[in-house]
Formats: structure tokens, C-alpha cells, sequence
């Protein structure tokens, strides 16, 4: 570790930024350090390399992929397309339980939900929003940014025809336009058993060494025909050695790194353990329902397993936030800024935006349950509800100015929101009445019995009954109905006896009023104060930095290793024979009747899973570990347990990234799914 | 606030002792500050007031009560009551549900597991410790100390015929021998149903205003008879009024108030989290399994109000520990003792005991999850288990000589260990194999699948088909098993071929290795340093500072008041009218139909519970509240939200405890239960 942390020293970053290190980072492909890359790697990362990765990497709802074929094939992990194979699945058949292959394009599925994104343009915008905001107060700046992003993010669609977002970076130190082709026709391909794509379910989750083949494939269609990519990534399936220069092109999701250290001890104490505490719950109550029947299990199995990583991660994060060596070294960091801002006399313009943070983080302490429980929706965790407000809401929105809108609203947003009414994924009533009662019965107890609108809905029934009526009552669960009043506009919602509909009447002033306090009580103080440490850090720093992840495109760079863990070393490689050896028979240790049938004729010495020092989160699944020719020679889908500090800061000692080797996507695809035809067009046959 | 205040300044306290506030303070009964209570109130409590009330104090199983008529009945609170009347209960029938009356000494049902205790004699042995681990190293002055306190225990036991038991106070200050008289035949005579003990349910536990019917009567027998009483407490059932003085008497069961700040941490970090996590996913599994049929709301329902007590408490303990003013408080007292006590040449040979604390933390922090899993039973919560590795280790453990074995199966405890056995408890498998199921399965997760024990015990099998085989095989829920393997002993236990006998044998070594690293590690080095820092304490505050509760009898003064709660004051009484307006039909808002029915006969403006400033906590539950002529004049059962935090320090502005009012008692038994016989005995009649 030494070696490469005096290398960075030599490139005189550690004297003006705090504590960077080599191989951390999740740079904008507008901001990559290529010559630290070629003095430290001797790799040359040109700009003809950064837009052909560009042009093929993949953006899909909370995750990353890559084009892998010149016809459209998509590569993901599986547990990116679980909520696809959810959606095909009924009571008596699930896709995560066994699995799919296309034998032909006919047979490949709709994914209804899914859409694909490929950045194309990314256009500095700050000058703009730094000009609408100049001279207002925190709460008309606070607006007048949204607006101004809303209207270019508008104007941009009509002159582009592209998918336009307005992004944040660093916390509000620039602005951006990101521009993205948008596939809204996404199909499924090829996706393995729940039983390998996720071997040691939720107990291995995080953890290496790892066996899963977390895998799977889509194809991008435009105009019923599959989509033609020019240069698709070219799959490696010899994979890369130990220590090898490999670099990741995907989507990390969201970082904390920035934050100051009242804002993690906002997440510390008020933030995550209450939502960790009712996950908890939430868990405890699938669990025993999916032990009532086969079809429980399985309509339960989706939502439970995104629960349990959600549960795994913020709980490794509070851990993190108690470690005293990451505060200390954060309360370290900050105190240098600000002593650094002191002094800088063309900075005194900013006052002290730390403490207004700390001033608005009191008042979201008073605020939070409410909000959370009302505006955040854990008071009414139902897949109806949330249909019933998107109507509610959207009709109501969709009247007004597009810059006046809530931000999920806006013009740009409604053919989304619209596809997501009309897609025909099943609502199961069982899961409904579950998660709302749960949901109802926390919201009376941290609300409280008299709370006016607990008070309302609970003062003749429990929240079995009340949620019992709602669902059973509610005709949401059928696109039809949600799309008629959709079409219906205002006057179809006011005539419509729909409960759903009623209740998210019912709760809608609140809720909206709680939120418009949020905003500008909350939101806007700390925008704008955000803004001002941003500009402190660009002025001291400079871009040697790199913004927190936004769910927008970034390239980092590292190598293939493991760690050592407790003294003993943890090898990069993981191979076949071992996951056999590991098997109990038993879910989730169950390795699937398909892979038993084949086991004879697999290679045991095959790699499996192998791990890197790459700075990847969450949103990163599915994105392609790229060696220096740009090949994919792994398919990342995990980090180990120590990565989840990562939110926070990069622990080069321990944080590692964990991905599938393309040896055993090959040695699957070929022998144990008979899948030649996918194996042809991946190896560009 | 702020006048009582001045009081305690002119008794010369505030000068030495740290921040002590006026009716703070869980008092002994040989150091009861009369004369400040003199002084302060005007009212005289002698030692003849405290030898009477002392005697008519009782203990139950983590729980208070107090003699109330001459022959033997108990009042306690229903809560207290709740474990005999599901060992009481079927599935089909529950007497949780629909409480009990007595309508003659013959109805008296048996409490099989319950004792009752009554403080007879306190015994400082403080010199005899100190001698006896004088100059010894921590570990060996750990098991000198144990060792001393059980051949104290037993010498007394022989010589008295009563039941001895060894108290630490002030962390190490003190030592004492505290002798009871138990009663072991102890019976129920009346329970309210639970829909009216605990009126409002977990929404409204630890809430104030209230209306609870928290009571319940037992009786003690001896020789098949009631026990005679020569004292009992007096109900008076006009009750107090705001504003008067009142005192109780009980026993609180565990505060952390004199613990240090990085014990504090240590609880926020790494003790209260995952407990927590792991109780609120337990939680949901229950509320789940509820919800299938109503037996099995029936049987879950006790286990479930527990646990969601417990939830409740560790909750705001943890939003205490994390409120900076409470730790910077505690930061600045600690400060000041080791200032103070640097100072003092006649403490320098005590080191740094502050930091040996610490440095004991650190090895709990990497001892705690394999400790809790494996010896705290957390890997294996079931009572069957528990049944297992009683029987396992108390025939181990009754073979050595006494001062050698765990403390749990010394002479002294064997009595009650069998009564347990003995106990015709029922036993439900479906609740067993949830309990269990759910523990394995956690164990497995945060031990991982490659522990050895885990992986012992779950190579073939799932955590739901291992539980299923052990609760099935096994014959320990029936008492007449157990009792053939206790008194059969050794042999019979290595011939036994009950799979939980084996699974208690197969995970001993393990677990015992583990505990004696904790204690040799942890407990040793901490208990000295406590020691130390008593001494300290002792030396310059002297006792005008009372002991941390240890379920020992104390005893606390203060008055009937309300608080101001967001600006809005509370009023300390509350009327059964608002209970009627109150009810939603549903529970746990639903009004019991004996209620309903005896609605037009009920004095709507009869006061139902009451709230004080005594500074009691969980174990207090059952106490008695006192007027100044010793009479009771209500029965505490609950505290505000703001006393949970209480384990750590005395909120004089918030902190409230919470009683039922005697005035509903003789409404309820009257009017409700048509009991005229119960209050006649309770009124002396």
C-alpha cells in the first residue's frame, strides 16, 4: 500500500487535498486523471477510449450494464433484472426460481418497467443556475435552481430529442446537463436460477470469497427490432490476472463522502436507526409469510431480498458512522477546510455555512418522523398507494406550469411515469395487505394513538382492518384502471370511489405541506450552504477531487487483489470445485438441480468470482470491469463487507470490489443452459 | 423546578456530589435521606415507618408488589402477573384475554414458576471482600470475590433458614449480604383482561395521559395455607392529591448511571444496536405468526407484549445515549471526578481505572457478537434450549464443590432451578420452532456460514428444517422428562437421546470457553477498575450519592405532578370517562365487553391513573405509591417516554412515573367484577 500512496504523493495531490488515494475515485469521464494513470499504470487512457466505453455503457433503473453485442445484447447482473423476472413471474411460476433462457428472439420478454439509458452529452450548466440564483434568499434560490434545471432540462428534450437530466456535482459545486439515448423497449435474454445467480443468499451477501453467477441478459429494442450498437465491448473470458490494471465504466449510486460531519451525525442518530428498526420488522414479517405456502415464498422472494441488502448495507453503515477513527478523521478533515476558508480572505463572503447546516439539521430532527411517515411514504408502504398518489398527484401537477411542478412531475417525467401505469406487473393482495398494515401500525406508534391523521384513518378500525378494506377495495392492481384515470384527469380522480385514490386524497394536503416545509426549512438552507463549502473546496482543491456518485457516469481504476482479513490473506480468486464442496442442499446454500445435472461436465478449476481494489457502490452492479484494451474481463455485482464503509470514504486497506469471471459466464452459457446461440453473439461469432 | 433545586444547595450536596437533583434518587433503606425529606417536606419517615413498610414490600420474579391484607394477598400489576396466566392459558382458552377471578380460596390457581421475597435483614460484608481479594491480580480477585460471596450465601442460608444473596452497590463500593424470606407457593387470585390492564397497548406504553388497569392480585401460601401478615399496607382509595408527597417502595431493577462514558459508548456501539435490530425482526415475525389463526394470537400474545416493551425501552435508551447534552454531561462529570481524583494523594495508587474500562471494551467489542450468539443464547432462543442447558450444565456443575461452580447452579440456587424444571409450563412447538428458526438463522448471518458451530449444525440443513427436528425430537417440554434427566443426573444426561440435550452438549465447550475469556477479560479487569472508581467516589462524595439499581429494595420520594410537554402541560390525573371516548372497537383500543356492559353503572369521573416525579424505572413495576402515613395511594406500573432515559441519568423536568389510581381499583372490583370480597379483604373488612 505504501508504494502507491507515495506515488500519489509525487503527483502533489496530498499537499492541497485531503487525503486522496491512489485508486480512489469515481471520476466524470469530462474529469479523468489519465496521466496519473499512465505514470502510475503506464496505461493510456485517450479520449477515443473514454467515448467508445462511453458510448457502451449502460444506464438501467438503479443499476449499470453494457452493450455486448453489435444487435443490442445487454450484460447485467442478475439482481438488476429480478425485478423483470418478478414481474413475469405469477404465484405458481417464478422466473428467480428457475431461471430463463431465449432460445429465440421471439421468445424473448418485455421487461415493462425497464427502461435503457446511454449517455451522449454531458454540458456544464453552472453558469446558468449560479446566474437564476445570484442575490435571492435560501428558499427563492432553493426554486429558482430547480426551475432553471427543469426548464433546461426541458428546452434541451425539444431541441435534442434525447432523455435530458440536470445533474448536481459535488454537492452544488457545478451543474450539469446529462444527455441520454433512451431505449424504453428492453427485453430479457437470458437470466440463471436465484439459486446461483445468488449461492448464500442474504449470509453471503457482501462477503468473499463469493460463488455466485450473478448474471444476466437484455436486449434493447427500437421500433420492435433489436437496437444496432456500433462498437459493443468485446468480452474477454480468459478474465485478468492477479494485479492487473482494471478499470469500471457504470453508475455508482450515491456517496456521503462530502458531508459535513453534522450531516453524518444527522444520518448517525436520526437518519438511520429508525429505518434500519423497521426494515427489521419488515423482514421478520415476510419471512413468516413466506413460510405459509410455496407461493408465498415465492411472491415473496423479490421484495425480501431487496430488503435484506438495504438492511445489510445501512447496517454496516451505522456501523461505520460509530467507528470513532472515521469520525475523528472526519472531524479532522472538516476542521482544515474551515480553518483553511477562515483565512482565505476571497472566501469570506461564505460566513460559516457549516453552522447553517447544523441549523437546518435541527430543524429536520423535528421534522423527520412526520415527514417520513407522511410525505416519505413509510406510514403507507403499498404498491397501490403509491399508484394512487402518482395519479392523485400527477393529475393535479400536470395543470400547472412544468417549472412549477414537484420535480417528479415535470414533462420531462410523465411518459416514464405513464409507461410505469400502464405495465402489467402483478400486485399481489396477500404482499398489499402485509406491508400496509405494518406500515400503518409503525406510523401509529411513532405518530402516536392521537394523531390527527392516524386519528382519522384508525379510529374505528386496526391496521389489519383498514388495510384489508383498502386493498381488497382498491381496482389499481389493473393497468386499465389506473390508465382511465390517468386519461379521466381531475374529474375522473374526484368522481373515482376508488379507497387507494381516497386515502391519497385524504392524506394529500399534509403531506404536501410537510414537504413544502422540508424544502424550504431543510432542503434549501442546506442547498445553498452545500454550495458554498463546494465553493471553498473547488477554491482550495481545485477538480483533484472527485464529486460524491449521483447515479450518473463514472470511470475509476484499480487493480485485481484481495485483502487480508484478521492476519490471514483473502485471495482474488474464487473457483468452481469450492461452491460444490460449500453445498448444504439447502436454500440459500442449494446449488440448483440444473448445475448438479451438469456437474460432470464442468471444469472445477474454473474461476468463479475474483475481487479488485475498484471504488464502487451500489448502482454499480452490473457495470463491466474493462482491462487497459477496453475488454470486459469481469461483471461487477458486490463489494465486501468493509466496501459498505465506502458511502462515507474509501478504505484502501480493506474495501474491495467483488465481480463474476468471465471463465464461468463461458463455462455456464456452453454446458450447464445449452445456450451456444448466446455464447455465439457474445463472442462476436 | 428550580425552587426544589435551592432546597437540595442549602443541604450541601450540590458542592461535593455531582449534579444531584431534589426527588432523585433510588435510595437503600439503611442510607434513606430523612432528614432531608425532613426538611425539605416536612414529614417525618423514622425507622419504624421504614421496618413497617419494608416488611410489607415484596419482590416477584423482576417485579414489585406489596402485602395488602392479613392473609397474604399481593398487589402487584397485571404485567407482573401476565408469564403465570399464559403458563395458565391454553390454546383455546387464554386468561390473558379474559382474566380471573377467585371467588374462593379453592379457585386460587398455582403460579407454578413465581416466588415471593421479603427483605428481612441488610448485611454489609464489604470488609470480608476486601480481605478476601486483597492484593490480588484481576482475574484471581474476580473469582475470590465471587467465590467469597457464595460461601458468605450459603453460611447465611444454613444459619438463618432464609434466602442470602450477595449485592453489589456502587459498582464495587459496597458489598452486602440482603436476606428474604421466599415464599414459594404462590397464587393467582384476580386479573382485569388485557384489553383494560393495557388499555392502549404498545402504541400507548410509556404514554401519558393513560388508562390502564394495571393490577392484579396473588396470594402466598405456606403449608397449604395463606401466609399471615402482621402489617400490611392499607389501600387509601381516595388517593392522593396533585402536588402531594409520596414515596415508593420497590425494587428497580438496572440503571447505568454510574457507569463511565466509554460504557456508555460501548452500549451505544455495540450492545444496544443489534440487540435491537435482531428484537424488532423477532417482533415481526410474531406479529406475522399472530396473524394466522387466533391460537396462535393466543400463545404469542405474552411472549410478544414482552418483547415489545423491551423494544420500546432500548429504543429510547439508544436515543439517549445519542443525544450529545446527555453524553457531554456525563463527559464533563467524568472529567471532574479523574480531575479531582488525580488530585488526591490518598487515591494515587488507583491508577487510571477509567482507562482500564477501556481497554476491557476493547476486547468485548471483538468478544460480543460470538458471546451473545453462543453463550447468551441468542443463537438458540428456545425454551427448550434453555431447558437443555440448564439440565446439561446444572448436573455438571452440582458435582463440583460450590464456591467452584457458575454462579447460576451454586447450593443456593438448585431450589429454584428445580422449581422451574418442575413447572407445568406448556410448551408450544410452533412458537418454538419460530423462536428458534429465527436465532439460527441470525446466528448465521452474523457469525457467517463458516463459523464452526454454524457450520456444524447447518451443513445439511436450513435453519427451519434443524428447528423443526430439534423441537419435534424433543420431550423437554414435558416436566416429567426433565425431572427423570435431573434427578438421573450425569449418567442419565450422557444416555439421554434428546436432540436438545445434544445440541446443549455439543455447543458447551464452546460457550464455556467463551464465557470464561468474558470473564476473565472483560468482567475481571472491569470489576476492579469499578471498584476503584467507587472507591473514589466514596472518598470524595461519601454517600450522599445513592447505588445504581440492582433489583434490590430501595426506596424514593417525590410528588404527584404532570409535566409541560411542547409547551403544553400535562395534568397528572386522568378520568375513565376519556377512556370510553377513547376506544376504537379494535384492539389494542377495544374497551373489554365486561366493561361495556358495566359502562352506565361507572362513575365517569373516577380517576384512573396518575403521574409523579419518582425516579423509578423497569422492576419498580408493582411498587407501591405511599403517602406520608404509609398508605397506599396508587400502584406504579409504567413511566413517560422521557423516563426510559433514566437508565442513565434523572430528567428532573420530564421524567414522570405513571400510576394506577386506587379510586379504579374499588371502581373495577366493585362495579366490573362484582369482587366485593377482594375489596372487602383489601379494606380490612
Amino acid at each position: 500500500m505504501q508504494k502507491r500512496r507515495l506515488a500519489i504523493t509525487a503527483m502533489g495531490l496530498l499537499c492541497a487535498a485531503p487525503a486522496l488515494h491512489a485508486d480512489e475515485g469515481m471520476w466524470t469521464y469530462d474529469n479523468f486523471p489519465s496521466d496519473a494513470v499512465r505514470r502510475q499504470y503506464g496505461v493510456n487512457i485517450d479520449q477515443p477510449w473514454l467515448d467508445r466505453v462511453r458510448a457502451a455503457t449502460v444506464r438501467l433503473s438503479g443499476c449499470s450494464a453494457s452493450f455486448v453485442s453489435g444487435e443490442g445484447l445487454i450484460l447485467t447482473n442478475h439482481h438488476c433484472i429480478a425485478s423483470c423476472l418478478a414481474d413475469n413471474s405469477t404465484k405458481e411460476k417464478s422466473l428467480l426460481d428457475e431461471g430463463f433462457v431465449a432460445r429465440t428472439r421471439e421468445q424473448e420478454i418485455k421487461c415493462s418497467t425497464q427502461v435503457a439509458d446511454v449517455l451522449v452529452e454531458m454540458q456544464n450548466v453552472s453558469a446558468a443556475v449560479e446566474a437564476a440564483t445570484r442575490g435571492l434568499d435560501d428558499r427563492a434560490a432553493n426554486e429558482a435552481r430547480k426551475r432553471t434545471l427543469t426548464e433546461l432540462e426541458q428546452g434541451c428534450e425539444k431541441s435534442s430529442g434525447l432523455k435530458c437530466q440536470g445533474v448536481t456535482l459535488y454537492n452544488g459545486g457545478q451543474y450539469f446537463l446529462y444527455k441520454y439515448r433512451r431505449y424504453t423497449d428492453v427485453r430479457l435474454v437470458f437470466a440463471p436460477e436465484a439459486g446461483i445467480a445468488a449461492f448464500g443468499g442474504d449470509p453471503d451477501n457482501f462477503q468473499f470469497p463469493r460463488w455466485c453467477l450473478d448474471m444476466g441478459l437484455l436486449r434493447a429494442y427500437e421500433n420492435g427490432k433489436p437496437v444496432t450498437v456500433a462498437n459493443p465491448l468485446k468480452i474477454n473470458f480468459a478474465g485478468p490476472k492477479a494485479g492487473e490494471f482494471v478499470l469500471v465504466s457504470g453508475h455508482p449510486g450515491s456517496t456521503n463522502r462530502l458531508l459535513t460531519v453534522s450531516q453524518l451525525q444527522q444520518l448517525r442518530e436520526v437518519s438511520l436507526p429508525p429505518s434500519l428498526l423497521r426494515s427489521n420488522e419488515l423482514r421478520g414479517r415476510y419471512i413468516q409469510f413466506a413460510k405459509t405456502s410455496d407461493a408465498a415464498r415465492r411472491i415473496s422472494e423479490d421484495p425480501l431480498t431487496g430488503l435484506e441488502n438495504g438492511i445489510k448495507v445501512r447496517r454496516k453503515q451505522l456501523d461505520a458512522l460509530l467507528d470513532e477513527n472515521l469520525m475523528s478523521e472526519k472531524r479532522r478533515q472538516e476542521a482544515e477546510l474551515r480553518a483553511r476558508t477562515a483565512r482565505d480572505r476571497s472566501l469570506s463572503s461564505l460566513g460559516d455555512p457549516w453552522a447553517d447546516i447544523e441549523k437546518a439539521n435541527a430543524i429536520a430532527r423535528n421534522l423527520d418522523t412526520e415527514y417520513g411517515y407522511l410525505e416519505g411514504g413509510a406510514g403507507f408502504n403499498s404498491r397501490l398507494f403509491r399508484y394512487a398518489r402518482s395519479l392523485v398527484r400527477g393529475v393535479a401537477e400536470r395543470d400547472k406550469p412544468n417549472a412549477e411542478r414537484l420535480r417528479e412531475y415535470t414533462d420531462q417525467s410523465l411518459p416514464r411515469l405513464r409507461q410505469q401505469l400502464a405495465a402489467p406487473a402483478p400486485v399481489y393482495p396477500e404482499l398489499e395487505r402485509l406491508t400496509l398494515s405494518f406500515s400503518l401500525e409503525r406510523m401509529r406508534e411513532w405518530l402516536g394513538p392521537d394523531d390527527p391523521t392516524v386519528r382519522s384513518l384508525l379510529a374505528k378500525d386496526s391496521p389489519d382492518s383498514l388495510s384489508t378494506a383498502l386493498v381488497d377495495g382498491s381496482t389499481l392492481g389493473d393497468p386499465k384502471a389506473r390508465l382511465a384515470l390517468w386519461d379521466g384527469g381531475a374529474a375522473a380522480i374526484a368522481a373515482s370511489n376508488d379507497p387507494m385514490i381516497k386515502l391519497a386524497l385524504q392524506v394529500d394536503a399534509r403531506s404536501r405541506a410537510l414537504r413544502k416545509r422540508y424544502e424550504d426549512e431543510v432542503e434549501a438552507p442546506t442547498a445553498v450552504a452545500e454550495e458554498k463549502i463546494a465553493r471553498a473546496r473547488f477554491k482550495l482543491y481545485g477538480t483533484a477531487v472527485y464529486p460524491d456518485a449521483t447515479f450518473t457516469l463514472r470511470l475509476n481504476y484499480g487493480t485485481v487483489q484481495g485483502w487480508v482479513e484478521k492476519g490471514s490473506p483473502i485471495e482474488p480468486f474464487t473457483t468452481l470445485g469450492r461452491a460444490y464442496e460449500r453445498a448444504t442442499g439447502q436454500a440459500p446454500f442449494r446449488i440448483p438441480d440444473s448445475w448438479m445435472q451438469a456437474r460432470s461436465k464442468l471444469d472445477m478449476a474454473t474461476p468463479f468470482n475474483l475481487s479488485s481494489n475498484n471504488d464502487i457502490v451500489g448502482g454499480n452492479s452490473g457495470s463491466a470491469m474493462l482491462n487497459a484494451r477496453g475488454e470486459v474481463v469481469g461483471l461487477m455485482f458486490d463489494g465486501n463487507i468493509h466496501s459498505i464503509s465506502g458511502a462515507y470514504w474509501f478504505d484502501t486497506v480493506k474495501n474491495r470490489s467483488i465481480a463474476v469471471h468471465p471463465a464461468i459466464m463461458r463455462e455456464a452459457l456452453a454446458k450447464v443452459y445449452g445456450a451456444d446461440h448466446l455464447l455465439g453473439e457474445l463472442s462476436g461469432r
